[in-house]
């Protein structure tokens, strides 16, 4: 496997923004942010985020991955779970710190590790200065698998499931 | 004004995953994702950051706000450029380190202070190992407003733009 670099950094703002060269820009943590939304519908599926390795292997393979800052490694989306997310089209943004990925999901379509399509299950009222008792609403019609069946059973709440 | 607390951490993930109460999990420099889409066609516009009070004062006014990183201050989308953007729905995601806000743009409906519709006005290509000589496509219809005009000319590169 070749050493050369993925990426190279931008020689200034204005080559960031308006250049036709991908030059992403990693923050402190070396990490981009990352968008996926179904290639159907449009419907923002997560927030996620990249490291170099994770982005060059998306492009590379159409295959979204990912770095799980909580475990602290690179992840290839639906390793475990069989929710892969192919990748129809990358985009990034003018100071390409972010990518949003148009994806096809496999398995039942949920991105979601809790089961949901999308992570963005529940709706926020709008309309009101918040508080702590600010009550959310969930906007989808379910989860469409059961991650105790598909994650294990019993799994620590804090443990990441991809 | 009233010093009464936002928000209230979370209990557990478990609240946060599951539960019916808004519990934003702030990173450590007190922020999370912000993703911006179209309310008429679902396009992701922009992805930014808001802490705790460019949260509460989006959600109370209806009005996104943001927090910027480079300026180290809390901003009103739109507020020199005239490119508000009404928050029609605010969704939150299974861990609430991000929010997704449908959003109807006002003036020219570009939400990129390059003068793009959306930020991701470009498009990285898939399949082959990126290198630093890879290609952008531009992959929309052009500039729907002039930033030298907007923001004021000639503006140092690196001036954010609001």
């Amino acid at each position: 496997m070749s050493d050369a670099p993925y990426f190279a950094p931008a020689a200034d703002t204005r080559e960031t923004e308006e250049g036709d060269r991908l030059r992403p820009k990693f923050d402190a943590s070396g990490l981009v942010t990352a968008v996926a939304v179904a290639a159907s519908d449009g419907e923002v599926l997560m927030v996620a985020h990249m490291n170099a390795e994770a982005l060059a292997l998306t492009i590379e393979t159409g295959e979204a991955h990912y770095y799980s800052r909580s475990r602290g490694k690179l992840w290839k989306k639906g390793e475990s779970s069989g929710h892969t997310q192919r990748v129809i089209e990358l985009r990034v943004d003018c100071d390409q710190d972010a990518v949003v990925m148009r994806v096809e999901m496999a398995g039942t379509g949920a991105a979601c590790h809790t089961g949901h399509r999308s992570c963005f299950f529940r709706s926020v009222p709008l309309g009101a200065r918040p508080t702590p008792e600010l009550a959310l609403t969930v906007n989808d019609a379910g989860k469409l698998f059961d991650p105790q069946a598909v994650y294990g059973t019993p799994a620590p709440s804090d443990t990441p499931r991809f």
